[in-house]
């Protein structure tokens, strides 16, 4: 039986705990939070402490969250040798204070409170300093994912990277299909089945074999009159920066 | 039952034939095409012609070719009086030749000669100049799928420009994704389930809601070391262009 300590009450934090709480071989002994409440959910309140002298004893300490929390969090904690991962997709594991044995535990997914994730499907990319030390992450990883990877911290920055590509621009194109949508009163209900469809043809075709469009084609008729019929400077610039680049790589 | 001739013998064509021929109150008369064999797979060849005065009556005519095709076959059609279709996004009613009825049925998704779609999700755009052959090209569209909608010709190019921001320029996203992935040794399966999340998210929440990052977050030290690490001119500039965007509608 591996004993955890979840630091943190935020999505991942919750997700975590709520993932070895249901593994038969994972027992989550204490959660870390200066907001207890948020975790009442999960664990019960003795179980929840926000005093780094009370911190129990565990076999790993997942420390997760925000960016900017990480390095001071691992630097407090009050003991030393012991196995203690952060779960974020952008700092080095060499942020983490070299007191204890040190880890990156990084599920690459985008949380959001108001939507369930199916945590089995989620890719935990795993970093550590010792091969002893990546089995331990490796067991927890697998009762938690079907997908788990070794990811050195050059590999996660540049993934994370790859991760602001394919999601949170991504999203920001959902944003202004749906502002165009807004201003023409049309339901963005129309653009769901395609935004489906283009998300799941790249499970199985390359990108690039996936690419269709005006830009591919160098219609540069519609193109024109696209760019003539947005009016917003900001929607003018990404169309053409965006067909440019579309064009520069096929 | 409807006869129906279909022209053309691209995707959009062959969608067209392969589920009116599976409805039970569509007859798929006739196609014509310059090129026979791409539906050899369809219809016999005795229905396939490449001759204007061989065309048979029927009810409606499809024009499914490529845009800059379309107001010339419309002109060549040795009749008139009939109700005559484009199938595209980016064309409106009046090019068609006016000596028909005009109509558009415009499906919203991207075809994909390597990928299968079910087109009974697919959304379909309605319009036409009298209320007697929309109810006419509402019975074609309600047996193809179940998702069908009233859209004029302006509504209609401004759909067609969020379907590239949400489509086209999302799958680029994916492109250079894959590319950043590739630089640095990294499987691009890694960020498929991310890539459909991404996607699922907004079929239930607003994009605006659904936006997470360091762009969204104001998070400088990330945004700074992520414009650090990228080297390639073009994927900062989108970098940049993006995270000033998301910026500015939050």
């Amino acid at each position: 039986m591996l004993k955890v300590v979840v630091i943190g009450s935020g999505n991942v934090a919750q997700h975590l705990i709520s993932v070895f709480n249901q593994s038969g071989n994972i027992k989550v002994v204490q959660a870390f939070a200066r907001n207890p409440a948020a975790l009442y959910h999960l664990l019960t309140a003795e179980k929840i402490t926000d005093s780094y002298p009370q911190i129990e004893e565990a076999d790993v300490y997942f420390i997760a969250v925000s960016d900017n929390a990480v390095a001071g969090i691992s630097s407090n904690l009050p003991f030393s040798g012991r196995l203690v991962v952060h779960t974020s997709g952008s700092i080095a594991i060499t942020q983490l204070d070299a007191k204890n044995r040190r880890g990156v535990f990084y599920p690459l997914q985008t949380f959001s409170k108001q939507k369930d994730v199916d945590f089995s499907q989620v890719p935990i990319c795993l970093e550590s300093e010792s091969e002893k030390d990546y089995a331990i992450l490796k067991t927890l990883a697998d009762s938690a994912s079907g997908n788990v990877y070794s990811i050195n911290s050059q590999q996660r920055q540049s993934l994370h990277i790859a991760a602001v590509f394919v999601s949170n621009f991504v999203n920001h194109m959902y944003t202004l299909g749906n502002s165009i949508c807004e201003e023409n009163q049309i339901s963005f209900d129309i653009l769901k089945p395609l935004i489906q469809e283009t998300a799941n043809k790249v499970q199985e075709l390359q990108p690039k074999e996936a690419q269709t469009g005006p830009a591919k084609r160098h219609d540069t008729a519609t193109i024109d009159s696209h760019l003539n019929f947005l009016t917003d400077d900001n929607l003018k610039s990404i169309y053409k920066l965006l067909t440019k680049s579309i064009q520069s790589h096929t």
